[in-house]
């Protein structure tokens, strides 16, 4: 993928949001006029990551208010569309930051609005360029090796994910800019596949190796010590430092502690919600059944069974050894909390 | 599933394996009559689970002398012809145990060899149900709880992966007996989908409550105290208690250590090897890379992506709260050792 490429791109007129549904068989946009498409688009995953569906809120504004100039909206309808899109997802919180942050300026119109947008998306580029250089900065110096780092990671948190560049993804293209990394261990991640179809189209895009795996076998492979250090993106932090993630970061998480290797967490201060005390208090959002029972709209379970299928998990601070952000890299294991130290 | 119907059955002139990679929308069955058909059956998992790939290859040696007797093979081509079987999957220790049993009577012709097949496939049975009991005890024991309990499984150890009645699903199958099961969460275990596929089935045809779930789903289930204990399978348990299992279980078993609920392995003695000290001398089986590129045929991942696939992974002994054999519980974390006490 170029830098240049943008899952979330304001054409003049609306948003043309990379349809990450399609990846990686064909590469085509969906076109944004309206609030609903922009939910559903939100809602069906064609733009997801947490830092990439904030850009598409801040948008979103846009959106509505262009539709509601269109339409003949009241103030308050159009304020009512801008409430449906920021609680399109409930566990991202970017979503809400972002949306909240462009509304400030809805009173001085459209140009603002859009001037808005347009920082919010090019300050998350910027925050994800400095995670990168932070983040592989830490990881040369903590892990003490004389030979390319082997690095696993979980879900998409590359330019698809995000603004552009990537979190944990920035991270990784920064290692590999620095012809320090050896191999990256992508895990599909089940059950909707962003590791396997999105990161892994991500890395073939940059020439970076690396294998996928099913998610069952990175608890095996940290242990049997093929990987130096994991990392993994976010979808919000608490105050404490525990992190809402896809489904199945936090058994990266167990297993890295277990091995004694780093698990880091790479997320824009925007992803930290200072008034979430802890992750008991995060509402993990609960997703259809049918995505787990099923593949690609053929039934494998049968038809009787029932599924269970929580989008997202909660790694306790205790297990995170180090969160990078934009400004720095805060060691939440052992006791630099983000409550702390981002006041 | 009628507790008569067998993964595994000698029809008097040869095997009827239950066709498990068409389960569950097909239930079809797989005659074999020549060594070649039995290890294609072995390593396409038509036949899988450690305790059927037993009793499979137990009767593999009965396949042999009729083939070579038909071909006319010297004893040592019907000898090569067994090896070959006994050799199909290298994780496993059943295999190996099994074939070896029955090689004990080789030079007593066809009938001993069928009697002695008959004698593992009907001990095995008689294993898995005095396992149930012991591991239903153990558990209500321990858990001192008013409420039927909540069982984690991963992959598939029921019917389908033994001689009949199952391992860690006979536990489960004797809790719902005993009216004590509300409800198993059962990880679809991907690549091939055991717990999706076989597992659900089988519960369905026991009428028990259950939920198919991601494998990465497992691990935030269980901490987030849905779970009670957690019950698997083993392909070879080492002297310390290092247990090699269907990759994705040494995950489930960190996050039982962390979350202070019970992580139980249900396995005949036969899958101890005392031979084997510890789990680094346990060869993993690393598949083919398809199966984790691919779903039903069709690419998932970018066509330059590599696969990373082990089949199985090793959950050490300090992580096995119990390892219920047909003897009873060792409490192996607590130093109960299989070295020491199945000697």
């Amino acid at each position: 993928m170029s830098q240049e490429l943008r899952a979330v791109e304001w054409t003049g007129t609306g948003l043309a949001l990379i349809d990450q549904t399609a990846l990686p068989h064909r590469t085509t946009t969906v076109d944004v006029h309206d609030v609903d498409t922009l939910v559903d688009a939100i809602q069906r995953l064609v733009v997801r990551g947490a830092p990439a569906i904030g850009a598409a809120g801040a948008y979103g504004v846009a959106i509505a208010l262009l539709q509601g100039a269109r339409e003949g909206w009241t103030e308050s309808e159009t304020r009512e569309a801008v409430a449906r899109v920021r609680e399109a997802r409930p566990t991202a919180v970017n979503l809400m930051v972002c949306v909240d942050r462009v509304m400030t300026r809805f009173d001085d119109g459209l140009d603002a609005v859009l001037a808005e947008a347009a920082a919010v998306q090019r300050e998350d580029v910027e925050a994800n360029r400095a995670m990168g250089a932070f983040g592989a900065d830490w990881l040369l110096k903590r892990i003490d090796a004389d030979r390319p780092l082997r690095i696993l990671t979980h879900c998409n948190t590359g330019a698809l994910a995000t603004a552009g560049w990537g979190t944990a993804l920035g991270v990784i293209r920064e290692l590999h800019a620095r012809g320090r990394l050896e191999v990256v261990y992508a895990d599909e991640t089940r059950p909707l596949l962003q590791g396997s179809r999105l990161t892994a189209w991500e890395l073939v895009q940059e020439g970076i190796p690396h294998f996928v795996q099913a998610d069952g076998a990175a608890a095996g492979t940290i242990l049997r010590g093929e990987v130096d250090a994991a990392i993994v993106g976010a979808d919000r932090i608490a105050a404490n430092g525990d992190t809402a993630n896809k489904v199945g970061t936090v058994g990266v998480a167990l297993a890295c502690a277990d091995a004694g290797i780093p698990f880091l967490v790479a997320a824009p201060t925007t992803t930290v919600d200072l008034s979430t005390p802890d992750g008991a208090a995060i509402h993990i959002e609960l997703r259809g059944e049918d995505e787990v029972l099923e593949w690609g709209g053929v039934r494998t379970a049968p038809a009787e069974s029932r599924g269970h299928n929580p989008a997202f998990d909660v790694t306790p601070g205790r297990l995170v050894t180090g969160l990078v952000t934009e400004r720095g890299v805060l060691e939440v294991s052992a006791g630099e909390l983000p409550g702390d130290r981002l006041r």
